[in-house]
């Protein structure tokens, strides 16, 4: 009986031959890159590994400045999901953590609470500010880029996970942004209304130089 | 000192007045869709309501023949994820559950295991099967497309999530497609390779009309 | 004379200098591809031929097991439509003769059918049944990722051109997908709801491993 | 033994309740459409027909002109297609017949001669020509909005497929552009380096008005 | 002479008949949108005006506290570039003048200085900055979602044209974000590490409410 | 005060670690490209110049026969703009000016005027002419792939800059390609309905060779 399954795979032989077919391209983070993400690992080296990320397995060092850590499973780390368009991150918050403000250029995000309650929430560009107090067994969504902040308010350790779409999402923290790198503070305070003063005050406080 | 608030909003006025903005595009179930989504809310009517989903509160049922529930989190039920490609949905399984063998047409999928442990994996169009027992804090992707299951194999009830690229994910159950339908059974053994007996065998127990 | 053309050439000369204008991107397939696509073979080695497959001129061989053999014609084989999003394949199926039940994951499918007849259809999520039987002149779309199958049950052999949303698409065999890989049946039997003697029966059919 | 029917049915039955699952996108032409194709049908009203076009049957009347006649299978025609990118016309072309030099702005083309042979070519934005002497069997791509021609220079009737990469290409016919609107002579003069005389005289032809 | 056009026209008929050709989708503000754009006006209330946008023509008011304004031509504005992804707006800034910093969800810019000179620049998500003082004639990108600043440090009054990949391009501005809305100021100190005093005082001077 | 910083570096140092953190995918014209633009230069080699371009400072000769320049700001010259769908270019046209007619496979364009008038149109695919005279301070949008010409019949030097919905526009003149390659001259005759002793006269008028 085994003339069926030759046949079959003489029906679709070309497709899978020496070429890619193309299922999934497995992140080669040795070659250069592309617009649409990394390469493709040649298939004979692709193994069930690839598509695995066990990095969430163990709790997160949360012993910092703001109690707060996020493991992502992005294409650098997870490289299965390479130009698949989605990608996962873990939260661990301790309480009175936070998550900076930040935004996700060219990324939407949903958070899903699985451990403790979180204040989270985003501000649209008409500057309306949507915000609540979530808890276990709830999801908030942020949408594509804009700028959106968690709070853990609550009595305890909280968890969630985070849902990019994007397997590479970038993270631009707003106070670092402002403040954490070699801009001179008089152009600072110039685009962002802030007191000269306070813009040297801040660089300091967040590792910016501070020369005026 | 209200000019410059006053002035910043003149500033881009233009493209927040009574056009929406296309921050987002919140669902409207009651107009038609188009091939990218459903149409968007009216601007007046939305809340942070609208980004929120909190049906993964409570446990679902899972006394059901295959001992899983899946709760979904797509646009119809999460209308905030309207166009932004993305959707979340929580899987509960006890020991012995399973999620049988399926496709998402044009999604990927991440699983994000949060209790327990399970077998999954996915079939490659070259026919290769990519599966492995993976546990709590470990997560595995399937590519676009690809049938892929799940089983729990553990001592215990095992819990995940699952991510997709898609705001609406769509499900095609193997079985069901094969035995659950009206299609004759005829057809369906010679498009299946197997035998007629057993297809109409298999259309008693997954609820297909069995005329031949 | 000339003056014109030589000013026109200079009008838009940057754009055709030492880098490739993208009108196309011919695979090649000696360098790793990425998620959008194979690589694009340098400019001064493309000819027309790389826009030309002639791989149609010849009947195919239908004496297997279905019947049945499709020729395609795919970026692997016709490297001039690498990133155009579309390809083409030729269907010869005798008397009797299946295409077996099968999705293209991240493809759309238009059968045009040019001799005989055929019953044609496809699965959707909802797990309706959209089939009939078509005849020469006739075309049936299946939509993006659902499963279809086709079935000459005319008096002669029949022919056909796929015409695919993908340069190259992917398939994938759901009884090949069931019972001709190394899974062990007890797991196929779990996913799928058949019993494990069943499995084995086809695994032996279908060129699978068989043990439990 | 109904239950495992009805469970899995509940399995995912959210996604298929009263919102569209989206695995299509019916062309619904009577309201108003979005910049990604029309709105979608409504689901009860779809039925089979809807994914089959049956308009190849009859062949096309070529006595005109250019002895050639296109018939195409677009999403107007054909409203299954809608949104899936994907699209078919038929070619019919007597001996001496002609497809005038045009392009498709926003798709891509396949051409599959299926009987006679044709000259069939493209040119490419450097000023290149790539065309030949094609014959039934085989298969040319026009890449992306590229102007190209067919000529009939064999010996009897030619026929075809054409291949869209979008659901409703549009077509733009050189000459036709040039000749056969109401734009003033002396400005189709300018932007051309035709002389006004030589353009009066194919707007004549054409059916352009013809005023200076 | 007439036959050659009116064959021409029968040529393509079907695709110009009744349904929109989808050669654009001019905006039509007063149906419902979706998540790829606006709804298309009816074809035969088309005209010219649709696709040109006089706004450019008169100076704008730049007496104000940023002694800067910005003219969009967005498709609210400007309605034939609905769904094409493309867009423009006007800078005009006395010296001394400023474009606060910001970002804008889904789209890169290009900057086109037309008089005077600007130190513009943009914050990498590694928190590079990259910036340059850039005179008439110059041009610098800001690529997709980044936040990036204008300052007029020049002598003289500087224009220039913003150029978005974007129809609809959105603004958010990050002090506004910051201190412009009804944000509790301990919620805002908590995320930007800022002194709640210090929020408080930017509240008052961008608008927002200082309720703690 | 440093843990701060320190601490919120780990935040995200994932993301930016060895692999690229995909904000800019800056133009590497030395390795193979694909389909969706140029591979990525190594991010250690990227410098603020690579954002910038300034070849619009220097004004163009527009002493040739159309009296017209284009100076384009493509990805080729332009490597910051390398897969973010966005360019520009420069127009300067002396009084009798012309840019031929043409398309852009693949892009749209919006024309904004800076200087002078300008008669600028594009012609739709049902054969409609959108033209206008239009003026400094204006813009024109001309949608994707449609034919679009510019003449100045002003009485001065005419300037505007070109918007492109691509990184690399390509562009098709349309007599160019009529006449200016080695077409033979009876099958250019026979696909644009020129006498062939017409299309002789026009061939050595734009360079083409003029067998027949």
């Amino acid at each position: 009986m085994l003339p069926i399954i030759i046949i079959l795979f003489i029906f679709f032989l070309s497709t899978t031959s020496n070429a890619a077919v193309q299922d999934f391209c497995v992140a080669d983070l040795t070659v250069p890159a592309g617009p649409s993400g990394y390469s493709c690992k040649s298939p004979e080296n692709i193994t069930v590994d690839d598509f695995i990320f066990s990095g969430f397995r163990q709790p997160a060092n949360t012993s910092n400045t703001i109690k707060t850590s996020v493991t992502p499973a992005f294409s650098s780390q997870f490289p299965g999901i390479n130009g698949l368009g989605l990608s996962v991150a873990r939260l661990e918050t301790q309480q009175g953590g936070v998550v900076p403000l930040h935004s996700h250029p060219g990324s939407s995000e949903i958070v899903v609470v699985t451990e403790g309650s979180l204040i989270a929430g985003f501000i649209s560009s008409a500057n309306n500010v949507y915000y609540k107090n979530i808890e276990k067994g709830d999801t908030i969504v942020f949408p594509e880029g804009l700028l959106h902040f968690i709070v853990n308010a609550g009595n305890d350790t909280a968890k969630a996970f985070f849902i990019f779409s994007s397997s590479e999402p970038r993270t631009q923290l707003t106070s670092l942004s402002l403040f954490g790198n070699d801009l001179p503070a008089n152009i600072v305070g110039k685009f962002s209304f802030l007191d000269v003063e306070d813009v040297i005050k801040y660089k300091k406080l967040l590792g910016g130089s501070s020369s005026e």
